[in-house]
């Protein structure tokens, strides 16, 4: 059997998948339409199937080892702008960041799997998880059993920085791990006219934020990644009030959870010494929402070796400061999260992710279930 | 005649007219009821009246000196804390900075010169005007004609950090310049994640509020008063958008002239310059609100011994960094603003101006009243 | 006796000693041969003296009360550039803020006093004191007894600002009080290349100095008046090392003792937060040197009263930033410190204290002596 | 012939020559002695030699291709403090980042290839270059022809941070980029006590510090590599004079040309705009020292084929911070900058680079040599 040749076979069904899921996006944690299509086609091929939420855990074949295969099913609260006959039916959502590809390829992959169960020699489990964007789906599905007996994993992830059809493979970190802050500058209030009256917040947030860029200057090490981000800062609406407070929200990112903690460990310290320096107070919460996204080199060798032998052109690919909740199934099984071009000048697919006018080249989709295939088939030889 | 024997004689009217405006309270420029109350009274007194929108401009006598004394009638947007018979019967509206008495004093002091109108050798002109919180009422009763033929101007408030039955009389500035600013740093937005695709506006919003302290700290002389508040800071919603711009506002406070436009020039270079350094751009408008409040050191050593020659007692008093719009008066006529205190800690009348459990001590009323008739009296006199 | 007419006659001797003491300057704690010249006239005029150093305490008559008149005695290291047949001739030395003329005013008013004692009805003190600049010599004449048994003590100051034969009186605060401030931040010294391996505390300092700002622009009150001047910073000498510490030095000024205390705390809590916010640790020391020279009322208007008695010509006189060890004796007895202007632009007598060119009009001369003379005369009049 | 049984067996003289040269340290462009000893055998050995000033450049071998190796032969003014026999003899004068190594295993590499000769199918150009440390040795030697025909180019340095005996190698940037710079910020000096009347150049210095934060924080892109130290800043000396000026100086480092070239278009314009802000004006220089050292992908995989096929030990090594002139041959030239560990816990050697107490695990000596007598070797096989 020869994955690409398989996948190319069944093209025309996985792009029919494709254009059906991205004319009916669902947000986060709605996908019951998608996780419904999927369901029914995995039960009509054999698999064994676990519904968690809208997601799905889905075994087939069995044997010592156990390979995971991973997509993700949820749409944007985008309204699409492309003029293309499978835009999307609903106003305001979009599959603006290639979800539906990943369904369907994985979907196309399912099928080649079923029809060719007795060449893997262990069990294929599929995830398909809800809620990637914003809602860490990966965690309920590992809560809900999805690792469990998994020796490897795998997703893959179109990317519109890469040519079409090149599969990109990184050792090491891929996407950052990523945090959200809300902190308040906490002085005192009373008339703009009489500061010495009050504990002005408004310069101590302004020290405060201007403190925050030092941890990246000074404290980071150069040779590696963070961001400490201010995105948000409010206080005050009249002219001549000082205010009692300042809010200030932001992110924070990084590849390595050590730099994510020195992160937090001196946000925590700014706001402490800085306020104090004042006599204002402060609040702080930081809550990381995605670790970094990391492979496993091993795991990453693996995907070169496999692409190699199966004729699937592969590549490098740059890390790059977004966040996926793919990592958090790496950071309890090895594996690696792999991406797969897109970028297409001549068919103007040239649009970056979640934008409005973003779309897959969809000669890539048989490319990406053959990898899916390849990857299983390889890691159950043993 | 003795102005004070004379104003004791009508201390009940004084106090039932400020009373009843007490529980009408009328914002600025509405100030109907109060005006219809006045002008009522004033023809009935024989009085000379025209209207300038709500206010009055009302003359008595004749000869070759005029001299102006000036009430005001506005309330304030403040829900009244106080458990008085007099309590404002307005929801949400409430004197509490004591204009009604400032209405009250000046009627019951049009009443006794009206009696005697024989004793003033010149004319004397009662300006009862409107909106003098936020609304600069002033200058509509300049722009009305209130100064024309006017000698000399003289203005009285009740002072809360005065003790009560105190005249204040202070030579040079006695509250100050007001003016207020609005400015907007803008920068480009992006996603926090990639700060360098980005002119990120906050930090640069954070040096611009530091450097913004160095014009009081370094620029303006240290014997001399300037304040310069930012009061709202304004950008951003997301945790992970970097805002496009930053919104601020604020007010600047000086006793000179000559100050405001130092504040006024270094500021908008710290504008200028700061942005510059960072490939942001900025606008910026700061609008004089109101002069400072300077008094005429000739008419304020008049009013001493006027005070002196009638036995009223009265004293030294601080300036404020609060703004008056008497202020427009005295860039345009000799006179000075004069202070009344109030404060009475036996009676529980401590709290300062503006607070919804300000009140006025009514004894202190009579004696508004005597230094209002005997000023013109003396004035008069040539 | 008239005082004036009195100084007036014996102009010459007074112009000729100061030129003398002008064209022998001695520093600090040297006045050795300026002393010694006053003490011996002052012996010679029947004074009783008492040596304290190089300063001289000097009694002459009896009575109830005691008035002491102050002058100080020494120059600065300054190279004088004037022309003048009077000038220094000692290299590097210069009177060049006027105290020769103080000695040479005091003098004369010690010659005239001792002629006309029998109309000093009390006891005169005269204290020639040393080292003013920067020496605080009051403090050591204090302990040496200077104001023992003093009912009231008055100096009188040339003064740059004044037109020339103008005596300045002010109430209250006239200069400034001041203190020095040594400070530093210690980090975490190392290469520059590697800042995540140091306690950077150029940084640190950067934030310290920007936050001291703060002091002035939002802790002292508007109508009050602070300086805080970082006026060194020195770290570092290498381009690619990072420092251990950071070493600044500064000034401090204010009006109002409680004030001088607002600054020394703030700016203790600002070396405290800031250097905590980044790990950091610091030391800081602030030296208060002189209290600020404030008048009594009672005494200035004393002086008012004297002034218009004996048809000097008086006027106010704006406080400035300058300090005066005067202050010392001011905050143990009741007292005025008054200026004398000696602006004159046809004479070129136009330069400021400390200035090269810094000369003294010395019509000006017999108008201090009367004044001193009549101080003494009026005070001890009972 | 097997270049690291060759090596091994002149151990004992690479050794030899290793401690002579460390005996005798000489700083940039005075490495008279160590040239002279390293010329003395080149020419006995067969080479061509020209000198370029204390550098040689030696010929062996001939045909179509030239490999060039270098190694650097200056020592650091440091004085050294481990105790052993061969300690250097020059007060304060050592070998503290192994320029002794590098020279005697290239002198073993240099005495092979000549034994050798017919083996090497090219010709084999060795570098023995002055003035690493600080001195850009390597633009002298390149301005006397060191590169004239040259296909390819290998530096060898030993490294604290790897194991001992495993050779470093990496694709891309190894060591930094480095520039230093000198800024001065002007103001207008004065009294500490007035500085309405001056341009404190302090706080605008500050400011710029603080500014300098976010050439890193936000306009470098988070996944590259930037620094900019400020790491000495002098002003005033005085506690009560504000200064003239504040001069700074600082490194930048970074691993791509447009990183620095960002840098330092950021800097203009920060001290700029910084100055702008406050009327002060500013100058400042920006030297670029060293271009980052990047390795050609060719070439470092050339390097690992290379120790694969001759059982040499080899693995990745992490870039760092500083900064080497080697980047100038590369520059020009595909090659790669080889790392090889002599970090060696046992044997106490655990010091960094450039400390008193570095020291070099010596049996790592014949692994260096073999690998330039490999590179050579197989380089020119064709």
């Amino acid at each position: 059997m020869n994955p690409l040749e398989e996948a190319l076979a069944i093209k025309d069904r996985i792009v029919e998948w494709r254009r059906d899921f991205h004319m009916h996006p669902e947000l986060k944690y709605e996908e019951e339409r998608t996780s419904g299509i999927v369901e029914e086609h995995l039960r009509e091929w054999g698999y064994r199937v676990k519904r968690v939420g809208t997601g799905l855990i889905a075994d087939i074949g069995d044997g010592e080892r156990t390979i995971a295969l991973r997509a993700d099913m949820d749409a944007l609260p985008i309204q699409e702008e492309n003029e293309v006959p499978y835009r999307s039916r609903i106003p305001g959502k979009m599959h603006a960041c290639g979800h539906d590809a990943h369904t369907a390829m994985l979907l196309g992959a399912a099928s080649i799997i079923s029809d060719h169960i007795d060449e893997f020699h262990g069990r294929v489990r599929l995830i398909f998880q809800p809620a990637e964007e914003g809602g860490n789906g990966a965690v309920r599905m590992i809560e809900g059993g999805a690792l469990h007996g998994v020796d490897a994993i795998f997703g893959l992830h179109v990317w519109a920085d890469l040519p079409s059809g090149i599969i990109g493979i990184r050792d090491g970190p891929l996407l950052a791990g990523a945090g959200i802050f809300r902190g308040r500058i906490i002085g005192k209030g009373g008339h703009g006219a009489s500061p010495h009256q009050t504990v002005d917040p408004i310069p101590v947030a302004a020290e405060t934020v201007l403190a925050l860029q030092t941890i990246v200057s000074r404290n980071v090490p150069p040779i590696e990644t963070g961001v400490v981000s201010v995105t948000s800062i409010n206080a005050g609406k009249a002219f001549n009030v000082i205010p009692v407070e300042v809010e200030m929200k932001g992110t924070v990112r990084f590849f390595k959870d050590e730099i994510g903690a020195l992160i937090r460990r001196r946000m925590e310290e700014i706001f402490d010494g800085i306020t104090r320096a004042h006599g204002a107070s402060y609040e702080l919460s930081i809550e990381e929402l995605t670790p970094p996204t990391v492979n496993d080199p091993k795991m990453s060798a693996f995907a070169r070796r496999v692409a190699e032998k199966y004729n699937l052109r592969y590549g490098d690919v740059e890390p790059t400061m977004g966040a996926e909740d793919f990592a958090f199934y790496l950071q309890r099984v090895p594996g690696a999260f792999l991406t797969l071009g897109i970028y297409n000048e001549e068919k103007g697919i040239i649009y970056p992710h979640h934008h409005p006018r973003f779309d897959v080249d969809e000669d890539v989709l048989p490319i990406g279930t053959a990898m899916e295939v390849a990857l299983a088939r390889e890691f159950l030889r043993g």
